[in-house]
């Protein structure tokens, strides 16, 4: 009769079965609550958005532009769906000029972006970003990162934070030499070098057609330990760029003594994070012992981004932040901090009383526990299986006789003890 | 230079600014936290589906199949956006064959209907689905509504939930006379009765090509108040489908008696919501002040449908509960619950002060309290206003003086009255 279909998800999107799912939903809140303490709004914008929007000047260049999903609607208007949670932010300040500034947002949402596949990389995800626009001083940057280790610290998770400063990064490659117009392809080659090493740096290099002199003085600087050393390059690099850019990363590192928290933070010369968005500071967060290599939160201050794409005259110096859900999920499971612990607080066994167990269910939910009842009529023995595996700590089995004397066994399934008590004092028994 | 854009959302679509969101995303959690309490545990699933999972047979009709946004990927697959949250649920459990049943599970997320955009219809929106499969007993329906009873309570929103059964309405209709194959489209009709008054009924009815005879009785039907006693029914109908729709209501009704809930529910035996899904139980949550005239919460048990989709050989009986998030957020509106308690507790403005309001910030947002620092720049007074418009409760001028002494000046911004409190001091006055 009907054609058989076969059941499967579309690559690059799956399902997160109540297993994960209950874990990631943790992790989100605690994102949340994190960011509300830190006087973070939220935000939620539309995920079909007209493509002109998604391929304005900003976009996010030629790259993304490729991935997008692209469709119409039955008026025949041309939509996209959204590939990043930046875009629909400089729309929303875009569209709301009464918005007063300096304005702090987060946002949890889909994304989607048509594009290769690799591991760890969906086309459908979740990004969790953290923006404020308004604000020029670096005391924005500062508060983000102090937000980062409150969050990571909050999710018992051991980070350090690389950072770094485009202008101050631009203005060391000026000074060694680099000519101005291939610096961005510079910066892009270099910013690899963890990944590619030195062999790999020259060579790209030399396929960019950068002058040989150059490639060997860059050669030579990213084997120059002194680099790291914020005060080496404060007295070798001098011009416009790399003193702004020194000047920004030195008001930054006061606030970051201020707060105590520069141990967490490593200095890291060459970092870039991507092409064109950038034009100041840079950082990427990354696990203390290098279980995951990638980031697992990455931001930077994008001053001119949304400016330029709304041009409506007006400057709106930005900092902002994106935390991977999805890698930081990945991240707890290997620290193993994760599994077991059950949704579940109670479940109710009804024998032959499924009237009075939805009734004792009904008065101990509203009393705050989270309650199951056995509605699978199985015999008791599978039933009782299926709360151990289910990794349920109590057991109820409500039979004639509790209802008749008003007292119930509590099975303790962690201990393998029973605990006997009057059917009001279930709370104090298993909630504490 | 750039061909200048006009920013807007696309009909059907639209933003929620933080003073909404902040309302709904605390709407969310009380959901959550509920459907928890009730053993139903969180899952996702992929906006983005092959469109043949969309368009197969139990679809929801036609109907919505004209509605779905439907596109290409890359690699030339023809995907669609998904229109609710059920035929992802039955792709789940067809997926999944060692999931545990009874299988019970809530999704809140995002879905897109390209339709007609009428007022409070968008073309994305959110949907809160709770549904229990593998349960054939009253007991699910019965514990999905006294869950619902406990959202409302905690919402602080008078309801009362309407029901029905399918069968028994069938059942009376085949009762008076109506024949099999047109029971559907009478049953169609009549769910209108509150919409469009007897005429329209009667006028439907016969466009409809229903015998004169069969419509008198219909129309003699609707204006028996006899019909909305149960006992009247259970005398005076009689034949296969009556007797079990009969059965299925006394006993929802025994266990909603049992419950002490039986005062919120109404029978109403009309009520059908939509043609082929529903084979037994419905219902439809309304206020009780009927001050938004639609429902704010509706479902119903549909038997049939995830076996016919995943046509595996086995049976899945469901129940299920959709909330409408922006229908509730409305209804608080209306009462005026809403407004105003900002997210953030305390205000920090900096007289010079940066970094040692950062500090203190990072200080007491350790200790759990929402606090932001005013970025602005701006004069006090400007600062002062800023933070009244918003509505925050407490805020605190930090300058030099205040840092020599330890001893800060708090503002409760409600009262207008002034605290002198230590540094160390601040959480006891401000939270309690």
């Amino acid at each position: 009769m009907e054609k058989e279909m076969k059941l499967q998800n579309l690559k690059g999107t799956k399902d997160f079965l109540p297993e994960e799912q209950i874990v990631r939903e943790r992790l989100k809140r605690t994102l949340e609550d994190t960011f509300q303490r830190y006087g973070y709004m939220p935000l939620e914008t539309p995920i079909l958005c007209s493509f002109d929007l998604l391929a304005s000047k900003y976009g996010g260049g030629a790259e993304i532009l490729k991935e997008i999903y692209k469709l119409n609607d039955q008026g025949g208007r041309e939509l996209g769906l959204r590939y990043d949670l930046t875009t629909p932010f400089a729309k929303v300040i875009g569209m709301n000029p009464y918005l007063s500034m300096p304005f702090k947002r987060y946002e949890i949402g889909k994304v989607f972006r048509d594009g290769p596949v690799k591991t760890g990389r969906m086309r459908e995800f979740v990004q969790c970003d953290v923006d404020i626009a308004g604000v020029k001083s670096m005391i924005a940057e500062a508060e983000l990162m102090s937000m980062v280790v409150s969050v990571f610290d909050e999710l018992d998770l051991d980070i350090y934070i690389s950072y770094n400063n485009r202008k101050l990064l631009h203005g060391i490659l000026l000074g060694i030499g680099a000519k101005d117009e291939q610096i961005n392809e510079v910066v892009l080659t270099l910013d690899k070098v963890e990944k590619i090493g030195q062999e790999g740096i020259e060579k790209e290099l030399l396929e960019k057609g950068i002058d040989e002199n150059i490639v060997d003085k860059l050669i030579r600087l990213i084997n120059d330990e002194n680099i790291f050393n914020f005060d080496y390059i404060l007295k070798n690099y001098d011009n416009e760029l790399a003193n702004e850019g020194k000047k920004e990363i030195k008001e930054l590192n006061e606030y970051l003594e201020a707060l105590g928290i520069i141990e967490y933070t490593r200095f890291t010369p060459f970092l870039a994070r991507g092409l064109d968005i950038y034009t100041g500071t840079v950082y990427e967060v990354f696990l203390s012992d290098n279980s995951i290599s990638s980031s697992i939160a990455a931001g930077g201050r994008y001053d001119k981004i949304i400016g330029s794409f709304l041009n409506n005259g007006n400057e709106y110096p930005a900092v902002g932040l994106t935390f991977g859900l999805d890698v930081i999920y990945t991240a707890m499971t290997i620290r193993d901090r994760v599994k077991a612990d059950s949704l579940i607080d109670l479940l109710i066994i009804p024998l032959g009383t499924e009237k009075e167990s939805l009734k004792l269910a009904w008065e101990l939910r509203k009393q705050g526990i989270k309650v199951d009842i056995d509605m699978s009529e199985r015999k008791l023995n599978k039933s009782l299986n299926t709360a151990n595996k289910r990794g349920i700590p109590y057991v109820i089995v409500l039979g004639q006789n509790e209802i008749n004397t008003g007292k119930v066994t509590i099975k303790d399934m962690l201990r393998g003890e029973s605990i006997d008590v009057d059917v009001t004092q279930i709370k104090d028994k298993i909630m504490y």
